[in-house]
């Protein structure tokens, strides 16, 4: 978990995740040339205390990108989080205190509540989709499936939550698709070019839709299998034909599997190593904040 | 309505909603160093050809995002959509129809179906809205409650779905709340302090919560006022008063109001000319759409 | 009017108006690949002092400016401002004290003065115009012919010398020109579109050359009038034809009026509501401002 | 002088003076997020044909940024020109031909218009200033006091006029001024200091307010001289004083010299090389250019 | 091998490796304020015809970067690549055959051969390296050692050159170092966690120094063995060590090897997967490359 | 030679030379999104010491990158440089101390590194080629054949090591080469041009390959004359024949001489006053330079 403390710094230095430029962008596209209300009714030198509540219950992600979205128009705001991102809050709970210019504040209110309230959405949906799954071996995980420009933020907000990462992107992974093995002109040909042309600490792993290809899978020597829409019966089959023939290969659930409870218990249930979410960061509600000045 | 056609030159044209860097930024961070698995299976020189699928019914908003993700890595993509952004299609309907290189069409894949899900979500959303108060005088609105970094866009997206836009960021509106009140020294004097700050084409718009607070805003020449966490009665008296006193004083409903279609009736029987609605913007799930190859 | 103090901070804040990528840039293009000459001549470690000063009277605007393109090379400068942005001086003034190393405020200077020397003249001319129409109903403000690049500094100093700002773009107000009433199928055909499809927080505005235009934009609802090209005894008759007919509706007097007082006294004199005057941004001349060391 | 034909190329390609991204930011800061008026006005699939008319005789500077502005928003756009940058014209002549989509073409007009009526200007004045010292040996020289952002357009106008380039930046040129002199102990050692420090293609020039300045500069093998602020006698001195000991030394006059042609005759008649004008660039008043649809 | 068509794509396209925005800054390095020379002496319309030619025997890379710098001046440049990336030269071969307008190709010229010159060194010594070790089990691979700003070029060199890429940065791949050890509190500590915080798909690879190190990173479940500093002897061992307890354990060589024949082929013998090698890109020597007219 | 104190500043400064986007972009190719390996396992308030230690003799340069590329990870690291730039140091040399954030370090170490050992590589060979002709006239340069994206660094490195720059780009220095003088119909064409179109404060300089030109160029008035692939002999006549004719003529030996000794002091004894090497910047093998941790 991240500290409280480096929310102080993170505008000036380089961090992948809270990156001040999308937070400027964010800002930039809110501002535009100017808040137009707030300059022209409250005083430059004027200065304002709020707290950050929740109106919901649920767990809490990206203090440090709305502190950032303060600080940016005041750098000497004073942000205290009363809370770590990954706390779960009952709604009317306070997650920080903050004083610092009144505009600045009513200026970067909208921007800072916005990431707030999307990433503590997902931390949410993934603690319960976490918690649905836990005691079982099964990880739950998400997908590329993010919204364009904050996939690091949202990977981010299912980590809090308590949930894991699948691959970043493109590039820190091998997921051979049914495309990529017809083109290849077969499973094991595919393998054997996607490990000759790849970095050699990354893992191959193969989509497989059948126990037919679960088994070419397994002799073409795939390290992590992904059993794509899969009914629980087969998905059952393919988990224990995998552990018995090649113990250290990771399996996979995926495909339209949602977030339904039940749904989860039972695809735990047949052993998978990770059950693959693309709701976890598509479709996550919003989390209600807001700012209240005293 | 957007023509078909633009979507040829997006990419290479300034266009403050369809924004070829924004995509840019979306494949950046999903291709990142390079799509490891694509480059290692498939041949530089194969070519490919797509369909567009939604795999659920809705609204469809976003083709020009897709569109441009494609040609950013495919310049010479052929990119034919079957329907226009804000049809409505029912789940299995073609969207559009895609040729070109194999590498490029599996690596932009997923930032061009990231656009389209969570925009046509949007959209759908926007639709269903607007329906349920279809007949009345009540339009709905977004906010500005959007996803950071992606404003334009998914108010483009309310536009296609058929619901309108309130204000686009800051600068272009003026929305005076409890707070501009309070450190101006009353809705009279904040007015003034707008009107005297302010380009002359914006007009003004004052948050009411009481019968009182619309009344005085009402003396003050405010030109539009929102009425904000009021119940259905309070409401409708406050409606009634405005049309009596000032018939071209525009009035708008707000405060998690939802989306539920009874509360949506509810409230545009009172006879306000708006209803906002975050959770256009912030809730709606993703339109399940997929790319499949012939 | 902008606090001295900010002038501390505006460098690492985000704001619209003193942006530190523009004042960055200009040092970009003026420093190049570094200050040959000061870097040659000049010890690393000295440090000097300095004055600003007005070689001729006028009203001053850009200290803020100013004191970011200095702190840009030397972040510990102190740049004490004796006067505020829009005080007038007489030639010989002093604005501001500098101290720093003397490298960085030799190699700054041209680009903070650049600055400080056309926002200056915008100021000084506008004052000069606001003057000129001081006790009457009208208000000097400019347009949109600003210098590529430096709208939001350009439309700031016209705030400060006293006039004020038409809209800041295309995006925050609707002028409907002739080409859009052409287009559209006629004056009220345009506003139509116009009100449906733009944020409802934006007035509407119409161009006219004619007494018969301003009565057919008046019976369609325009909400101001902009009256374009008229003699004066035209103007003055379009005026009272608004005023009795609908006396909320804004009327502006623009084109190729120029910055002669006489003139301007005549515009104000037939009750117009502003006078917009492109040669406030595109045809001031600069002042004349230089820095001393000590 | 620039061909006809660039005109079609500078978007995409690397040109340093007709730099897309500068006229990308012009544009976006006219557009902002759209041009509501135009987009709710004018149909998508409109054509437009018009001419760019001077409404003032001038020398024109600017045709390929305007060409540039329109294609950025339509990249088929035609824009055919009919004289080249460089002309002179009389007022009401017409400069180039345009056809393209109509909200193109109404989008992107202020921008372009902007540049070409800044430019023109400045390229106006320093055709004049040069046509007045013409039959001299003196050339009009431009200065580093331009438009923060736009040096390089500004530079190539003062060209384009038939004046000349002073340096460009801090980096292609050696001046050394009394600050530098004080803090090096000398002219002889700062002379020394900036020919042991900078590359040895760039000359070194000296600032001289006095004869005895000049003599010293001299004999510390100074490559070229700046008369700051001498009054007629005192400069033909120094020319003579310079012609007689060092033939191949450049002489520049400088300092509040203004564009009174008088002045500048009198400036030419004492025989030096280069007379350098700050007025060029600050303080050139706009040329009136218009768009004009068929 | 990427095809030689691509050549004329990659400016306009989303290319992780011939990166348009890398070439136009190392083009804007060069070129600065314009390049003089050439635009005082060459006329704008003259055209050139030019072949690259390698002055040295090696294995070229680059060429898209190259044909990328030449279209970035020229965009409809004709760049006929001879030969493709990868393949082996002797001195005075002609790699490419060029077209263009003459001056584009005069200013583009250097970049163009500073990224052949430096990418074809770094392949050619590549093809070096691999080729003393071939026939043997040992991969010959890169390192972080990059050239700060070129990473993704001079790993594609060595790609060309016959040799493989080891992680692209610190984010796809799991490498613990001692230091990583300690603060975890031991080799076993410090996997655990890395499997517990990273995306499955990576694995995890230990630095060892001693045959100690090697048995703990094996029974704590290493995916990866780097085996740094270690003699040929100790070498030999951990290798027959990791063999025989856990097979598909890789194994790297690493620290210090060089670029001796003699000391890869002693290493190559030891029976590692892998030998990396910081001198590939951080001390190739430059093949010399040249641009002449016909 | 740069302070050590500017070190704490640069990354808030404006630097043409230690950019601080130069140095982002080298972290964010190697960081990603995220050093895994560390984050998993050291704990987010570890704190670490370290040294920079020479690994071999050599002339250090570059001790202000790593400085800036430590304090972008960690905004309060202690960088204690113990050497300035430009010292020579024994194999084993202590460079600096470092203390901070212990994430930061690691994760920013190897950038560091890259940084200080390509340009320490650099500064020791233009210091034993400096070393070489020291006590002749000679001066040795660089040229433009320097890493695509590293110019200002690697010319840095150059003066650090104690040789001098040639010109920086293509615009500060015009250089006529035989395509130029072809293209304009004669050396004394070319030069007149060059004379008529550059900057008067650019000295020109023109390329010659025999005798006879070297005489043309002189009649010519060309201000400095580059002899390319000459032989010592006709290099010692072309100097006597210049120094004879037109003493203040510079003269500079080019064309693959190389860093040899004995050729250096060769060229040197003809008497040249500059001897430029692309080998300074294109060949120099790296300086091993490591971080010790405590």
């Amino acid at each position: 978990m991240r500290r409280a403390e480096p929310i102080e710094r993170t505008g000036t230095t380089f961090d992948p995740v809270f990156d001040a430029d999308l937070v400027r962008r964010a800002l930039a596209e809110d501002i535009g040339r100017g808040d137009i209300t707030t300059e022209a009714t409250i005083p430059a030198e004027a200065v304002a205390n709020g707290r950050i509540v929740a109106r919901e219950a649920g767990v809490i992600a990206g203090l440090p990108a709305a502190a950032l979205a303060f600080r940016l128009l005041d750098p000497v705001v004073r942000f205290e989080a009363l809370i770590a991102d990954g706390a779960y809050v009952e709604a009317g709970a306070t997650l920080a205190r903050i004083e610092g210019g009144a505009r600045a504040l009513l200026t970067s209110e909208r921007t800072a509540l916005n990431f707030l309230g999307r990433l503590s959405g997902i931390a949410t949906l993934a603690a319960r989709c976490a918690a649905a799954v836990a005691g079982t071996r099964a990880v739950v995980v998400d997908t590329r499936k993010t919204t364009p420009g904050l996939r690091a933020l949202e990977k981010y907000a299912v980590r809090v939550g308590g949930a894991a990462n699948h691959r970043a992107g493109l590039d820190d992974g091998i997921l051979i698709k049914d495309n990529h093995i017809a083109a290849a002109g077969g499973v094991r040909e595919a393998i054997l070019r996607a490990r000759a042309h790849a970095p050699h600490l990354l893992k191959i792993e193969v989509e497989c839709e059948t126990l037919a290809e679960v088994r070419v899978a397994l002799e073409a020597r795939a390290e992590a299998e992904l059993l794509d829409n899969m009914d629980i019966e087969t998905m059952r089959n393919a988990v224990s034909y995998i552990r018995e023939h090649a113990p250290s290969v990771l399996v996979e659930a995926s495909g339209s599997i949602g977030t339904n409870t039940e749904k989860l218990v039972a695809v735990a249930a047949t052993g998978v190593d990770f059950i693959s979410l693309g709701a976890l960061t598509h479709s996550a509600p919003n989390i209600d904040i807001s700012l209240e000045f005293a």
